[in-house]
């Protein structure tokens, strides 16, 4: 499965350092884990994500979990104390870190950035999970030195976790995430600021809609404020391109009697849906590139397992599927969505077999 | 567990008319659902949500289920066609109908506003189930002649629903959906639509708080005109705060050099904190009735119709199913819902068979 092997020294025994070394040592891979806390190494260790460091560790590989802060010292430190060991780290914005460690006059020719696009709203070794990255995007953002060994090494380390390795260079890596993390963290935080001095009766109302867009508004401030300094240049673009929207749905909205007004609210409106549909794999819509069918099946056990098997005898590939089930309902509806030229056949063959279209 | 009986006539068989009509039909309750629209009657009734109307119809309670720019004059008409019938009606802005109501001279003594605070982003018949309102605030906004026992019957009605009925004015009602409902809207759709002009290798680095963040972006832009324009007022109040906030902002991240700016900053995070914590419930998965259990299989043919093979053969059923299809893995992450008390037994029995559980 995959080719990495090699010993592995993590440096920082929080979430992603925990995370990396739970599912490399479930792997047989041998790991060191450093951190400044005696405590966490611990815990870590304890926790079955490697092992303490030793005199003699001569690792082939060094990825450095520290804050974002910190993470171009650390970087920096390590190329030095282990010359023939390939660095990268997991830091969420990249132009900066490259910049310190080139004004350091680091060895970054054995530097590769990385960005692992996973996390949980819990912090700490405690919050560690072999799974972590799990078919999550781990961006590599290599500088224009990085050995291509060293670029093949932790793009193995990220086959090795089961991520999907993206290859970007460090501005695009940081103008990528000011937009689909560093706005949504901001914005999630403003929304749910309007709280603080609302009135407990009116909170109580909150449904599912408010829960999700103010979820990330839980993070730590402390991090946060790391992530929007290193990257303040882009997340500025977004947000600045944001304001002017928000200013024109205000002006709407004190004007509802123009016919402008409704037109830029429909406008706004449309625009998230459009915005939204972009997003790979979003749960809950309808992607717009797929065909669905709609097929009733009987709501007995078995019935959902026959109508797979026979969609793939018919051989199409189903690009997602959805069955929603209502307890009280006589029929289930299952959802399959496939590419619009498969669409006409499968409903045929469907059709054929017996099964109900609706 | 109910004390609710008698018949129901619901007008508009889209998500919450046809939701509605299965969580009655299934405790036995005689529900007639009408609609302008018969292709939509027909999934409704075939979906087990009711019957159709008949001539001799004469329902004890009417529920009206449509737009709500169409609301105050159907629950007009409803008022008087069924003269010993109480009407309610589930539009998410309460203020506006009441006035129209009354200006219709409507005999209002049998109307009871109602807002139950459950949906989803996905509407029509099709996404009708019958659990949509369980645990969810139904909110109940009389009217200053409503008669005590009309009152009553649409408590009954929540209850029977499993909501938790709150009884509000309609102003305090309004005023509490636009910082719960309406802005997250607004600013959802405003965030998504950054996605709308972005490249999409960047928009595939997005990671679950976006997806999270935009969600609702993909909501009825037709539906949030109306109920924007119904709540102009209340909404612009929360807006415009956000909107002072958000300036802030960018005012600090233009001037990071200042020891002001960090604090505004932080201030803007720690306030998202506090926020979010006033939630209820917050943190309370999606389907607060199911338990989820993620399966991960190989991306090959004829994997899922397995799995589903030998869920069915343990003999638990499936409440809910949701395949995510990410070009780029190599594994498919397939979500399993099951009642919470099947959930040990299901994960043990399929680990014993050798399937991976996340």
């Amino acid at each position: 499965m995959t080719s990495f092997t090699g010993e592995v020294r993590i440096v920082g025994a929080g979430l992603l350092g925990t995370s990396i070394g739970l599912a490399l040592t479930k792997q047989g891979i041998d790991v060191a884990i450093s951190s400044k806390s005696t405590k966490s190494v611990d815990l870590a260790v304890s926790y079955g994500a490697g092992r303490a460091v030793r005199e003699d560790d001569s690792p082939k590989l060094i990825v450095v979990c520290v804050p974002p802060q910190l993470t171009a010292q650390i970087v920096a430190e390590e190329l030095i104390a282990f010359p023939d060991a390939i660095v990268t780290d997991v830091a969420s914005v990249k132009a900066g870190i490259l910049a310190e460690l080139e004004r350091l006059a680091a060895p970054i020719e054995r530097y590769v950035g990385s960005h692992p696009m996973a996390g949980r709203e819990r912090g700490g070794a405690i919050a560690g999970r072999a799974d972590l990255f799990v078919g999550r995007p781990w961006v590599i953002t290599p500088n224009a030195k990085s050995d291509a060994a060293g670029i093949k090494l932790v793009a193995d380390l990220a086959n090795a976790l089961e991520s999907s390795v993206v290859t970007v260079s460090p501005k695009d890596h940081d103008r990528a995430v000011a937009l689909v993390s560093h706005v949504p963290q901001l914005v999630s935080s403003l929304l749910a600021a309007r709280l603080v001095d609302a009135k407990n009766d009116d909170v109580a109302l909150a449904g599912q809609g408010l829960r999700d867009t103010t979820r990330i508004a839980a993070s730590d401030p402390d991090l946060w404020i790391q992530i929007l300094e290193a990257n303040s240049a882009e997340v500025l673009q977004v947000l600045e391109s944001l304001s002017a929207d928000l200013a024109t749905v205000i002006g709407a909205l004190h004007n509802l009697d123009s016919e402008k007004s409704i037109a830029q609210l429909r406008h706004a409106l449309e625009a998230g849906n459009i915005g939204v549909e972009k997003i790979p794999g979003k749960h809950g819509t309808k992607h717009s590139t797929y065909a669905q069918i709609i097929v009733m099946i009987d709501d007995q056990p078995g019935e959902l397992a026959r109508l797979l098997t026979e969609v793939g005898e018919i051989g199409i590939n189903l690009e997602e599927l959805k069955l929603e089930h209502s307890p009280s309902a006589q029929i289930g509806l299952v959802e399959l969505y496939v590419v619009p030229s498969a669409e006409a056949a499968l409903i045929a063959d469907l059709q054929k077999r017996g099964w109900r279209i609706a």
